[in-house]
């Protein structure tokens, strides 16, 4: 499958290399490509620039939201919910139509010393947003409810353990369901909610998804519906 | 120990017997007892009227808040979310000084054919409002996630699941944990989040508790939190 992510940051490092291993073609989308690869120092929160990272994995080209969206068939939105809607308006409404895209940001506000907090919730979802900006694309909200890591080897967690999918269009589910199976996830486990507007509640869940790994001091973990 | 419910519906009838069966002495606060003791339709929920659920179990006897308040080392707020400070308040500042609330309430609001919404969410927790307005109590937050049924008997589910703490007083809190693992809760299964704020977490939880169980078609499910 052609694949075009939306994020050159550590999530969609991640989902790069993972989809490249499991032989699709994949390309990473950034803002400005020659800004990108000129940087030398890491970023705010630490992640190697680029050019480093890139020389391991000479695979995966850098190209322009625009260009990332054009050659996809499914856009993977991995950029900071706070950003999405921006990121996304630059990969162009006429690149997006027709596309799947795979929402797994949360729209975050960090402060120093708390766990990060939504920017809104409830009556709200970046989910819904990005439907609602993009009437001509499919968003499938999915795999926002815990770290990379789980996203893409759920298997490093023992036993069942659960992700669920927001979305209107039943095909383009399927079609992320048959990813997320090649990720490692049993079809069982991916529970659909329903519509987009379920997306608020899976953004909402990561409050509390922030106070566990507060608590635990880690993210290898995720959370398991058990069912009588 | 002395135990006041708040609320003489289904959840504090329910927490009423387990309590008495546990050797507890519980008395369950309604807002009039008069108009209570008299109704004789079910409430709009379908909920038999007091008098006839009464007669099966006349351990359990029915005051009013302050009453039941006074009464309490451990005050539980078994009312809607909605109408719990309103509740509290007639149960009385003075009744509550020194004492514990558990509270299990989630503020919703209701509307036909969808799943119940947050009030509000986010910035702000029914948990903290009832530990502003009692400043003198000590609020610990807990059980929000899941069904009076699994509340109570957290054994009716099979394997390791979890419930949440959240609370200003580490002795309230340690009180609390107590009575839980009577109802047959594993202390290793309770998660202390931390203080009253977070609250918001398990608050929030609630909406993809609910749309869980709009897909499940049923509330006999609880999440574990699964690590490596």
């Amino acid at each position: 499958m052609k694949i075009g992510i939306i994020g050159s940051g550590m999530v969609g490092r991640a989902f790069a290399l993972r989809l490249a291993e499991l032989g699709h073609s994949v390309v990473v989308g950034t803002r400005d490509v020659f800004s990108t690869l000129s940087r030398t120092e890491p970023d705010s929160k630490g992640i190697p620039a680029w050019q480093f990272w890139a020389k391991e994995y000479p695979e995966v080209s850098l190209v322009t939201f625009s260009e990332a969206a054009r050659f996809a068939d499914v856009v993977i939105n991995a950029t900071e919910g706070a950003v999405s809607l921006l990121a996304l308006n630059e990969a162009g409404d006429e690149n997006l139509t027709g596309k799947i895209i795979l929402d797994l940001a949360l729209p975050l506000s960090y402060a120093p010393g708390r766990p990060p907090r939504l920017m809104f919730a409830n009556d709200d979802s970046l989910g819904e947003q990005i439907q609602c900006a993009f009437p001509a694309a499919q968003v499938v909200k999915t795999l926002n409810t815990m770290s990379h890591n789980v996203m893409l080897n759920p298997s490093i967690l023992p036993g069942s353990h659960n992700a669920f999918l927001s979305g209107e269009s039943d095909e383009a589910k399927e079609t992320i369901v048959g990813l997320l199976t090649q990720f490692g996830w049993p079809a069982d486990n991916i529970v659909d909610l329903g519509g987009i507007e379920t997306s608020r509640a899976t953004e909402m869940y990561a409050t509390l998804l922030f106070q566990i790994a507060k608590v635990r001091g880690n993210y290898d973990f995720n959370i398991a519906v058990v069912m009588k």
